[in-house]
């Protein structure tokens, strides 16, 4: 079976000869290795795949003993992962990952999706996927994010994808599932950060625009950000036409960064990612 | 009703004057108009979008009489198009159309999904639409392919949409669809024309990969090229994680390109396009 | 001769027909044309490039004659334009214009570059090209931009071109040169307005930089943008790394706006442009 | 003093364990560390960044030991590498690496230029370099390119960059020069192999054009891809101004590489590149 090592640490001299001693002495085979050492912060990231017989827990052990205290270290089965998907009425961010869900092109198990409004039922539905409507009338942005933490922590993903989910989140569900809720926003952040970022763009006349997915953390729009891409336009859009180039963007972006996080490949790092 | 009028012709001076006459006229709103002129090969395109309460084919001859002869004028509707898909056993094109299709974004009726394997049946089904498989097992090309003209031909569509179909078409197709094929290569054309591109791109150690729209005339991959894109890879790709990179630009440029003749917005010109 | 006649107005029904019918009589040839017109604002750009024996102010006031009277109507012939540059320390997109200039590919005579330091002094004049430095040392903001605006009117240029001029201008500089001053400013506008747009995309960890060419107008880098570019970048870069990748982007950005410019094909519309 | 060290080896198991601890052991400090494994051809790469107090041919040695007989093993001086700049008569290309030569920004010591023609003898100049003209004519190819190589060889250059050199290389001089050409080739290889690059384009009505910048080594055109980079076209270019919107991405793709090379992170593989 393949396994990833992932290390997340303070930089020290000889990081990759012990570490590297270790593997070498677990006898493993090196399927693939990226390493980025931030010298100005003193930050050592490693992300390795390993195949061959080898024992998981002492494995993590020796590797403890030698990295600073400090240090993460996960090994991660190569294996498709849980996730859940929120959305509303939008359904292009959505159907891009359910064709390439029904494709087998996407490493995940979709365990459910779950939105304020009804309109994506029947098209999550078509694909055999349980389908959760958890409406946010009556009630107050405290309770309506109760509802859907309940309704999440049922499947108890790893990862919460925010295919054009159009609500804010506050703190609570923030902190609830830290450094796993993945989001597209529909502008090249940092430009137009908040509502209606094509209305925003159109009235600033700009040439091109671009979407971000990025973790969620405490502030809107502020999270590490994983991918972004950008489309050309011109003084012939209006901000319709600019949404409807921009969601092509979206979706690219949005299964991009899906990918990348199914492959372990994103370190959080402060307010940034490292990907490898 | 909004209609567009469509006009190919050699130049001559005072073209645009007398048309714009014609339709002052007539009294018609131009919501927009844009105009292309060929000097050195002495060409003149128009596309206007026009609406107001005026005789069709009044206004048809009038502009017909202001022309030279060899004119080709055109006056369509801005609805729905009839569409057959043809298809073979990949989904993200197919399927991206679909989700365009269900969102409401396509502005097109799909008649049917046509394929020579079965695979895409239930994707197909899932969203209402008629799948139709002719395998092309035991046959000749010239009798599938024959096979394939019954079924479409019962459809009449205004346009096929080759979504991934990996089969080479004869001249008898080709010329029975004369203008109305729109075809996605798995390469920046002209690079790596025939089979298996991103094995030759692969092996070529490019460090970008493409995909064209294209109408498919008589010359396999060799049409007038409507639309093209790129993406960025390195030395770490396989040809497998090629083909998935370039599966994103090719669901985007077929999406695009099928977008601009759902408009009437590509003119024919020799070997190319002009897009207005 | 070759002419530019440019069209900016209000929409009327008819405006296609009449100015035509006006080029028609005045029996010129119409090498290009492109018009714009936007509904919304009621809004009507035209840019025809014409040739042919005629009388420049008998066609002026036959297109007024039929123009609404808030029509801005101008004819120029396609020859050079008489351009001013304005730099600081930085070599790259000065450099890229000079280079351009030497080879005959920059359709402008360059009268001057002016400085506010004497960095750049002895690459300007291998050109031949006179450099003059207006040290803003001991000056106030006023002082310092009276005595460039007192050099700058010395050559009466048609263009003002910032080649990553580094100082803020204020509303009487900007008002005397209304609509002739061009810049780069070296972010994807509206992202990262302001100073150090690197060091500050460095710390938000983007992972596309980009740089727009925009109209001076009142606020800073608030002006009608013109052209906008980007690349891709990654977390191994520092934001000094960062800068050199967006140097390219700049050079290109203010080279393609700097000819847009020169070929007369940027309308101004609101805080906007229309490019045709 | 800064190093890099730089191994091309078939892969072993436990490799980068045992180059890390001789890197340990010698008391270096690693600044930058990038490998690349390619399992399926059984290849090794690895580009290391040291400082510290080492002594080199000890360092050299101990590595040796412990690698396979047939790994290549080089360790290079961070600083300024000499180089000759071939051209014809276009100045783009010459032009972007003089400004930044003049900048400071090229990490190179330019020893000369030298041309078939004479046009670019001003320009060179200026930037007090030295200019060689070996004119072709009334010369037989070898004949002309043994006077190249004596030129060239008077320099000893570690790279030789065609900046848009417009003649054909025969066997002897590609040889002689073996893995330190670098060529900028005007299209997105391997489409439009060969002359007029952009009259084929032209012709096939493509929407994007490109540039490839490569080692040159025996075929035309066909040598190791190092950069690629397109600029988006439509039916309004001629071949003209399809070469002007050319010029600018295979000066910017030409430099791009060129640093690359400057910076030691090109490793030659077969007929293709790995970038660390």
């Amino acid at each position: 079976m393949e396994y990833r090592l992932l290390i997340d640490t303070t930089d020290e001299i000889g990081l990759v000869y012990k570490i590297s001693q270790v593997l070498f002495n677990h006898n493993l085979n090196i399927e693939n290795n990226a390493e980025y050492v931030d010298k100005e912060e003193n930050k050592f990231f490693m992300r390795t795949v390993i195949t061959g017989d080898f024992d998981n827990e002492k494995l993590l052990n020796d590797i403890k003993k030698i990295l600073p205290l400090n240090a993460t270290i996960k090994l991660t089965p190569n294996g498709k992962k849980d996730i859940v998907i929120l959305a509303t009425k939008e359904a292009h961010c959505l159907g891009d990952i359910l064709i390439r869900y029904v494709s087998g092109d996407l490493n995940a198990n979709i365990k459910a999706v779950i939105a304020n409004h009804n309109h994506l039922k029947d098209l999550v539905e078509k694909f055999g996927i349980e389908f959760i409507c958890v409406s946010h009338e009556a009630l107050s942005r405290e309770e309506h994010e109760q509802y859907m933490m309940n309704e999440i922590d049922k499947f108890n993903p790893e990862l919460i994808v925010l295919a054009k989910y159009m609500r804010i989140l506050n703190d609570t569900f923030v902190k609830h599932y830290h450094k796993t809720i993945l989001n597209i926003h529909h502008s090249f952040l940092p430009a137009f950060i908040g509502a209606n970022p094509y209305k925003q763009a159109f009235k600033r006349g700009v040439k091109i625009i671009g979407a971000t997915a990025h973790y969620v953390t405490d502030d809107l729009d502020e999270g590490p950000i994983i991918s972004q891409d950008i489309v050309r336009i011109d003084h012939t859009y209006s901000w319709q036409t600019m949404r409807d180039a921009g969601r092509n963007v979206e979706k690219i972006v949005l299964s991009n960064a899906l990918n990348l996080l199914l492959e372990d490949k994103v370190f959080i790092y402060g307010n940034k990612t490292v990907i490898l």
